[in-house]
């Protein structure tokens, strides 16, 4: 076995550049985490310097190898690589560390042009985007690459600590992922037994090797330190091609702290200039200046970007050949990394469902996918075992399975977390407009992916049906309740709950055109009559809220949502009959709604009419903005209950004639 | 080995009389998951008739075993056992399943009065209450037990199926449990090889066995529908004390039905007439009247419970003597019991802890868990690997592991779903008031665990701090600023953002004295002055919201909460140099305020002050409620950013200054 990587000067040499320019930032900034970069460095450049494929002035290169740091708190590592590897990652951002404004944020965040392949930080995200990625390597392997045209053919390397494996969202993904036979992923385990609390094993006694064997995983074990030994493993692994692999590395917190290695101390703060001072004199390395990278550094990476360039070069000239040899398949490729979207999707869609019938808004959402799925070769999705409920199955498209990667539907499992990660990892790729699907009350258990896809600005989709009370004899544990307001308070998230066959197509339509940030579909588990009028009126769902229903005189503004839009326009027709005059207007998405101007909104929801009541069964948080001082919500100030759903909307209160009753007493009083 | 528990008929009766309960119930409500309590029957028989030890009329007896099921959506079999085993669970109850007001909801609600331990429903959750449960027992025991006088000497049974184990929540709980080697907890694992889109290899080929033991789990495979064996592997399991058991039961979904076992159709549908016809046929059952329950069965029970009664009666006479040779031990029991909090508990810790010196509120919380810790016997939590930053270890008081049942700081490790539903498990055993401590950030990787505690009514706390953008250099993946409203939308959960030190200790006096939910605690990473004024000024706390400073003429209200109360005082000087009037008002919790009658809220927000001005550092969502349509919110409608707080306290407008530019360009327009 050889014992060193290029010779035992450079190879020290280099480690130390990478820990000390994570010393000198995190001292420098006076805050983060210096000890998992320098116990993690050997293992990194070993990886750095001879199996990862890369080039920096193309960071966006679909065939390069994927790095991931999904122990995130490490970033300064990420920053380390990237500013040695000769990205546009200059020394002055290093300097910047942690400050307002600069690229190198406390914790990675995506940013494609820096090599920065995902936001990391929340424990155990980025290992889970790294399960979606490789799903979508297969995929795109499986539908473009030709005998002597290996175009996607890279590996997807990850680092992760013990709070990404504790973490439960690791067991949906890193399961998954053996299901899969993920061969393209390579998780170097940084096992360095400190938490923030002290010694691991104050709380965790796992069999990691062991674990992952279960999930069918290849597992090799370590010492992170032997930066030989690290490179063999990585070679083994790459040669792994049918399971994914884990590197069990054992490593030491702050490798090379002469007094705060092994602690607990060097994980979360800046060593201090004592510290680091006797670091730098026990590696031989110069007090002045920090951030320093010796010249011989500087070489080799430079010749690594050499040796790697002829690849990059051969796939780019190969490319050019299988665009002559196979222009379909290139068309389609473009159009897949584009991710186009037919301007006139939604007409063509809307020109081919029925409209009319009477459907539950999930069928709807069914009806939709199958169309889109014709007219969007981006599309693509599944569901976390829930398809037969969310209707989020391509009909007749197959399962995407280990020895099926052409297969459509994604069996995601009993993992909602797993599949939002994994949604957020497919986006990332490139070439996919990804949607899960699962009950609208678990997306609870996804929160933290829908943040992140917020924060990143991912085009994905979430299908969340059964989205409230009506879900009825389920019960109270299965009726979403704060989910709407919930997912509603998060930045840069669309939140469209439509009323009918017609709006879901739009709403739809929307989400597929969405480039910027998750569009998250609430769809209902029952039947609603078709309440938009035509068609052409529920395009209104692009303005957020439109009038459905309108009188002479307007008394009242009634505001629904979803399947209380006709349960609106129900009340609606009572009041008329009593002479009261109502305005119903149907409002799917309050984030479009609040973009539009305000002689929109006011020939919306007039502001003179001060007599107004949301209709939304759900909680009525974040409603006063709409209806006012003076008005009223009608909506769901407690838990659900089990019992058939037409039962529920009468003790609840959501029948038209309830509604009516409602509106009638608070106009009188 | 035996091959029957009583004798071949008897099994087959009272198994049958299992089966036909459920399938008769769900067939009548015309809704449910008949599948699974088919499937499961045989082992369930033999786990009730044989080894689990309770009291039907004594639901509440401290040492019963303990019998959850996690997989809730086969709710009609823990029902039928309540039924057969002597609960208050009548037939007609049975009749009524899933119906409005009934006992039996499509999932179990959580209900002592009536045996069922803990809801269940949301996959996961209640193998991972199991684990709550066994760590509260452990304690328990190590507080209580006496040379013979095995107060607490019982199991925790958990049936769980593939999605309770797909779940990543999973993962946390039971590698936790593994740690702590809880050897009282014994799981059946439903291997039907079916999930609700098919056979579960879609999606799901982990090797559960390797997966357990790699927790340190005994382990055991047993054939599920032989019953002696699931009674000879139970006794086994029952033996191995030092570490939790989980037996693999491999079983067929609806077991019994002649077309319809071992299809996903079974799983969530009723079997409908003609297959229950054929089934009861092939099972030699008469087909009516339906709900049958054979004589014989009733009698096999009412022996059961004879058999039982002496083991209840014995331990009751046993308390009653230890009630006289340790009467001091028996007086913490009824405190910890009944959960006794001081009256006066307020007032003890504000007259302990410095409310004057400035202080991070999570600061001032550690200082209040020191004092709580003294007067309430019942408290008890930790943290998920955050301790020195959430500042909730009790000093000096040791940790609690497998070795040391008496140390009181849990160390939860990384793992904040599996956090919460250990706490609600601690919560649901009785005798401890349990926190849980992280960022606020994380509350979203355990909200499902938030939600069912709310709707279960427990009396838990979290501690959450890091509460704002202010976490600073961490960056926008640590900032929350959905997390406040999110909370707040929930039902039944009081949110409390306290100001500083004094605030600090009301908040966590409410807490301990909110018996019906879940309280969370959101406080600051920096330090914040003394700005409720005195600390019996703080106490206003208790009605949700109060004036903190005034003007003799109120041109404008000043809403503010947590961090931005001082800021908000700050404005409030310099708007008072300009001659503006403000009024300030700290409103740590809304659900509190939303409480009092509408004077009080009056006195606090004068209606006829329309400019409002609310001040919080998170997203806006839901403060029109208070500031009404006038006013305006200083928020964050964007996410944060990596920077120190200082810098991102002017970047994003929440210093003094700011803010009383910001009123004062409002007040001008």
């Amino acid at each position: 076995m050889p014992e060193v990587i290029i010779d035992k000067h450079t190879d020290d040499l280099t480690v130390n550049t990478i820990k000390f320019l994570a010393v000198d930032a995190v001292q420098k900034a006076n805050s983060g985490h210096p000890g998992m970069p320098m116990g993690a460095a050997d293992y990194t450049y070993a990886l750095w310097i001879k199996h990862l494929r890369y080039n920096p002035k193309d960071p966006a290169w679909p065939n390069r190898d994927r790095f991931i740091l999904s122990a995130g708190h490490g970033s300064m590592l990420l920053y380390a690589m990237l500013h040695l590897a000769g990205y546009d990652m200059p020394v002055e951002e290093l300097q910047q560390f942690r400050q307002w404004c600069s690229h190198t944020p406390g914790h990675p965040e995506y940013d494609p042009k820096l090599g920065i392949e995902t936001t990391t930080g929340p424990l155990g995200q980025g290992i889970s985007n790294a399960v979606g990625m490789a799903m979508a390597q297969r995929r795109l392997a499986a539908l473009f690459n030709k005998p002597g045209y290996d175009l996607i053919d890279h590996r997807i390397y990850v680092i992760a600590s013990d709070g990404d494996l504790e973490e439960g969202i690791s067991h949906e993904a890193c399961s998954l992922a053996g299901h899969l036979g993920l061969g393209s992923i390579v998780v170097l385990y940084d096992d360095n037994h400190i938490s923030i609390e002290g010694d691991t094993e104050l709380a965790y006694s796992d069999n990691v090797a062991m674990r992952f064997e279960a999930y069918g995983w290849y597992v090799q074990k370590i010492d992170g330190h032997e930066r030989a030994a690290a490179s063999l493993a990585l070679t083994k692994a790459e040669a792994v091609t049918d399971r994914p692999s884990i590197i069990i590395a054992r490593t030491h917190i702050a490798n090379g702290a002469p007094t705060k290695h092994d602690t607990a101390a060097a994980h979360g703060e800046p060593l201090g200039e004592e510290e680091i001072k006797a670091a730098k004199q026990l590696a031989g390395w110069p007090l002045e200046p920090t951030f320093y990278v010796p010249r011989e550094v500087r070489e080799l990476f430079a010749k690594r970007a050499a040796e790697l360039l002829p690849q990059y070069e051969a796939w780019q000239s190969m490319f050019a050949q299988y665009r002559q040899a196979y222009p379909e398949q290139a068309d389609l490729w473009d159009k897949m990394m584009g991710k186009v979207v037919p301007s006139n999707i939604e007409d063509i869609i809307l020109s081919n469902i029925d409209c009319e019938k009477p459907a539950a808004t999930r069928a709807a959402s069914g009806m939709v996918i199958q169309e889109a799925a014709k007219l969007v070769p981006s599309l693509w999705g599944g569901s976390a075992d829930l398809a037969p409920s969310t209707k989020t199955d391509v009909k007749g498209a197959g399962d995407f399975e280990k020895e099926n990667p052409l297969g459509w539907n994604i069996h995601f499992g009993v993992r909602e977390h797993g599949m939002g990660a994994a949604v957020n990892g497919i986006a990332l790729y490139g070439g996919f407009i990804p949607y899960g699907a699962t009950f609208l009350i678990f997306s609870d258990y996804m929160r933290p992916t829908i943040r992140l896809a917020a924060l990143m600005g991912l085009h994905v989709v979430h299908v969340f049906t059964h989205d409230s009370i009506f879900v009825g004899e389920d019960g109270p544990t299965h009726e979403p309740i704060e989910q709407l307001p919930s997912l509603r308070a998060i930045p840069n998230v669309k939140v469209i709950r439509p009323a009918d066959t017609a709006e879901t197509a739009v709403a739809w339509a929307v989400a597929l055109e969405n480039t910027s940030g998750p569009t998250l579909l609430a769809l209902s588990r029952q039947n609603l009559p078709a309440s938009s009028g035509d068609p052409a009126k529920a395009k209104g769902l692009r303005r957020g809220a439109y009038v459905v229903r309108d009188s002479d005189k307007i008394d009242v503004v009634l505001i629904a949502t979803g399947s209380e839009v006709s349960a609106a326009i129900g009340a609606y027709e009572i009041l008329k009959q009593k002479g009261i005059g109502a305005r119903v207007v149907s409002m799917p998405c309050m984030e479009l709604f609040d973009e539009q101007d305000q002689a929109y909104r006011d020939s919306v929801i007039p502001p003179d009419v001060k007599k107004r009541v949301s209709i939304e069964a759900a909680s009525p948080f974040g409603w006063s903005k709409y209806v006012g001082d003076e008005g009223i919500s009608i909506g769901m100030t407690r838990f659900g209950a089990s019992a058939p759903y037409k039962v529920l909307a009468e003790k609840f209160g959501f029948t038209p004639e309830a509604i009516a009753a409602k509106v009638e007493h608070y106009l009188a009083n």
